[in-house]
């Protein structure tokens, strides 16, 4: 190669980012990226293939794709002048920043919670100021946050939050949203397991922007989509940097018709809902195990065992989860998203094995 | 509404621009987004449901798509550390630009040419360098071209340039490669109609990204899907602003089958090539339109009307075409995508009568 490299063209924030990434692992039970364990009903994506079918694939999605706009305002009582659709709600994430971060722009965000905020805002060459969580609990430090929305452009609270599963309090919500000097970025791709929702808060609230995703309890995690309310005047801006045709006809279909037929879901989500609790209550029961309280569909818990030998340790038995041991605050922490009342047996089973057994398989 | 507008928030780079749109218009023959006319096989089609049917929707995709990536590795014969997918090319348009814009960098593009390049390098609060075509001849202007890339972080080539037809000199882009003081993008969106790629300059120039969209030639544009082939050390930087999931399912399937069997793509391809050609012949013999030559699978045309005035007249007649007269340079030009044979004769029946009928259905 006679060129010199040209990787210094690359914006050195990025240079100094570590991707994210994730670890490929096959497992008989599989907790680790919190997805609903249950398939959408068999008839219903046998319909959306054949709608699919029944449309040219060569020829570009709607420029406005009216109709899930309009499903989607319909299903949540939000006007459509206010709803933007993503490839998955990261894609809408990422939009938000990009129009509101730069150089000499600041994003607030609570630690630990999803990676991706933060990774954004650093490739954008802004400021980010980390909130830490309550050390002991991992609960929200909602002063310290109140005090950094004041000088932020941005400030993201994922609610309930990820990895930990808590709620932020919806009197504190009120105070940041009054405070802030930009947006507030409510991101709340596990609300269906959590009985809150900032929705309510928005006709009032110029500033909130809300985002879901059909990841989690929509069960459309490979299929990508995601959508965000939030006042017009802010979701006109944040379209700017949206790509055009950012979902695909296939998703499109889909997205309309689980939205119609949500009540299909009901079930699902509740039995998810019972069982958390319920894996909760045996985690209790293990003196060795701490579980943090979760409003979503995982568990934060923490053990006296490094998490990487405990995660070695269930995988050995068919189990995968999420070691999570990274995150500040997190040491000794794994994440076990819930699946079937089966996949969670056999969780509990194995980590009582692993527990046990402190010298076993690892 | 208690609050302030907080829309202030938004960087004044993005408040200043005016979202990329597109005014949706239905009609008969549809030669307005240089789709592929030709649909993929319904077999085909058939067999990319029916695999998706059997995969768990619930379940995100693969974080590294690595069935795709070895596909498009074998296919193109470029390793697959250095190729990238994504959700059409312009997430990867935009990835690429996210890494290397921002305040005090600048991007280099010839005017006019595909709209995104300018906007997201704007919304990036980058420096943009318009270098105009020549104004006659709408060719490339290489020295100025040359002369700005030595101080640009990026240089974006289209090349068949939309929406003009023409080809970048191979001669010119090794000059502009060797000269850039950062990457050169070359998107390639169109190269299928040319028989021109700047691939076997990859393994020389670390500094090129060549970009691939399957919405053309590939008969794709409904599901998005996209690729980006580069040196791995600018893959890898590239990469951390793709959005992780970035490609569903679905599309994930239909673009690997696709790739595959992509000589069942070579009829439709030669046919469109075939039509171009006569259509330009056919303009070239009508005295009051001026047709540009073309590399793509659309003709740029000028007449003496004004542009919206023809735009009306041809969309009365069920034919629609897209009007570019906004462009730079492109004052009375319109641009018109080849279809099927059919469709291209009441293109050119509509066309005849427009410009005869001055006065007519407009």
């Amino acid at each position: 190669m006679p060129n010199p490299s040209r990787s210094d063209v690359i914006k050195p924030e990025v240079r100094g980012l570590s991707a994210y990434t994730l670890q490929h692992f096959d497992a008989g039970v599989k907790l680790d990226q919190n997805e609903n364990p249950y398939e959408l009903p068999t008839d219903l994506k046998r319909e959306v293939a054949e709608r699919v079918l029944r449309r040219p694939w060569a020829r570009y999605p709607e420029f406005v794709p009216a109709a899930i706009i309009q499903t989607l305002a319909k299903f949540t009582g939000w006007p459509g002048e206010g709803i933007l659709v993503g490839n998955g709600s990261n894609e809408l994430i990422q939009a938000s920043l990009t129009v509101t971060l730069g150089p000499g722009r600041k994003l607030a965000v609570p630690q630990p919670t999803f990676t991706l905020y933060k990774l954004m805002a650093r490739a954008l060459q802004a400021e980010v100021d980390e909130i830490l969580l309550d050390a002991e609990r991992l609960t929200f430090d909602v002063d310290k946050l109140l005090e950094a929305s004041r000088t932020s452009e941005v400030v993201v609270v994922s609610t309930p939050n990820n990895p930990t599963g808590n709620l932020f309090d919806r009197d504190a919500l009120v105070a940041l949203l009054k405070n802030a000097k930009g947006l507030v970025l409510v991101d709340e791709a596990y609300h269906e397991f959590s009985g809150q929702t900032a929705f309510s808060l928005l006709p009032e609230h110029r500033n909130l922007v809300v985002l879901r995703t059909f990841s989690k309890a929509m069960a459309m995690a490979g299929l990508r989509f995601g959508y965000m309310m939030a006042h017009p005047e802010i979701a006109r801006e944040v379209y700017k940097w949206k790509l055009p045709y950012n979902v695909n006809i296939f998703t499109l279909t889909a997205a309309e018709l689980v939205t119609e037929r949500r009540s299909l879901l009901n079930q699902a989500i509740a039995d998810i809902i019972r069982e958390r609790d319920r894996v909760f209550d045996e985690l209790q029961k293990r003196a060795s195990v701490r579980a943090f309280p979760s409003k979503a569909n995982f568990i934060l818990m923490k053990t006296a065992r490094p998490a990487h030998r405990l995660f070695d340790a269930l995988y050995s038995q068919g189990v995968l989860v999420r070691d999570v041991s990274s995150y500040p605050l997190l040491d000794r922490c794994l994440r076990v998203s819930i699946g079937t009342p089966e996949e969670n047996d056999r969780f509990l089973v194995a980590l009582d094995q692993a527990l046990e057994n402190k010298n076993g398989s690892t």
